[in-house]
């Protein structure tokens, strides 16, 4: 029986690649390169930084990814420019079965758990059309823990105030979706981009190309 | 006083993408596609089993990071195939300065600390025209954890018998130069491929386009 049902944020929910079009309008040729880097760098980074034992907020490490994808493509970004990058990260568009999925199953605990920091994934939700549906949001950056380590789930669960097993997690990263599951949450994959399967001995236990298939755990 | 010369093995010492050739020997077209995939799913996979705490030998994580490349790609690896590819890494070529600059520094305790598994890196390392040159290999699974957490480098450490001050590392990887130096080693980045500095607050010692520039810490 499934209690609550939580919700990574950036790409999950929100489509990380509508930045692109904020890139394209300050770098046209370079855009997707631009918005492509960033996003993996920023990815790169807080794997590292927990690695390290380095922490640093979200929204720093995603300032310091902009910086170097700019640099990779040569680009120069003025203080301006990178205000205005960051705040698309503010303003990030819902993938289109969003509303209408999460306004079903409105009478469930529903929860956004994200490692973006609370000045960045607050705002992000409150902007939204999703906002009046969601329960509570809960940011890695309490611990400064990040996804996926255990201690990040963990924290979660402890703000659920459910067991494990009664948490339903979604995430489109495969990083993602693979250390809750590590860590015992039942797991639906959002495979938005048909990504093949990963190797690394571990499988969610539903498989949706958007989050319509989640209906299913509920009813 | 710099009293242990280490080096990462794989992209440091030896040529990676060497095993490019034994792709496309397989797979025309694709050659190139797979081997990268292949090198950047090893790379992740390493990372976040790192952060799930669930550790597996290097061996595998490469042949795991290799059946993904394939699928992601669409290509069937038969047994045989995977078998061939496999040991494509045991036979990596020696960049072209190593031998020399090892050669020159072999006064020195020279000593090569991998993330590879002892399977996998000791015999790379005994068909090398370095071995002569190599006082001792350290493996990382011999702790099972992986560079470029601190644990690591401290069992590097504990092996070598000097203090944190008098190791000069060596490695062309971004993430395992950066680790090392938050740690505490005196570092040397390898900056093979011309990369652009990291955004990550930390900066190695001295960068040098490939290991002949080392030479001046030894003077």
């Amino acid at each position: 029986m499934i209690k609550a049902l939580v919700f990574d944020a950036y790409g999950t929910l929100f489509d990380v690649y509508s930045v692109r079009k904020a890139c394209n309008d300050l770098f046209p040729d370079k855009g997707d390169a631009i918005s492509q880097t960033w996003r993996s760098k920023q990815l790169e980074y807080f794997f590292l930084r927990q690695l390290f034992e380095r922490y640093k907020p979200f929204d720093e490490i995603t300032r310091d990814s902009l910086r170097y994808a700019c640099k990779e493509n040569g680009v120069t970004l003025s203080k301006e420019d990178e205000s205005r990058l960051m705040e698309a990260y503010l303003e990030l568009a819902l993938f289109e079965e969003v509303e209408e999925v999460l306004k079903d199953l409105s009478e469930k605990q529903l929860v956004v758990f994200s490692n973006g920091s609370e000045n960045m994934i607050a705002p992000l939700v409150d902007q939204s059309r999703i906002q009046p549906y969601i329960d509570s949001v809960i940011s890695a950056d309490e611990i400064k823990q990040y996804k996926p380590t255990p201690a990040a789930y963990n924290h979660a669960l402890e703000r659920l105030g459910v067991s494990r097993e009664e948490v339903l997690f979604m995430s489109s990263n495969p990083w993602d979706i693979l250390g809750a599951k590590s860590f015992g949450f039942r797991t639906a994959w959002i495979n938005r981009n048909e990504l093949p399967e990963e190797e690394l001995d571990i499988q969610p236990d539903s498989i949706y190309s958007d989050l319509s298939g989640i209906k299913e755990w509920t009813e």
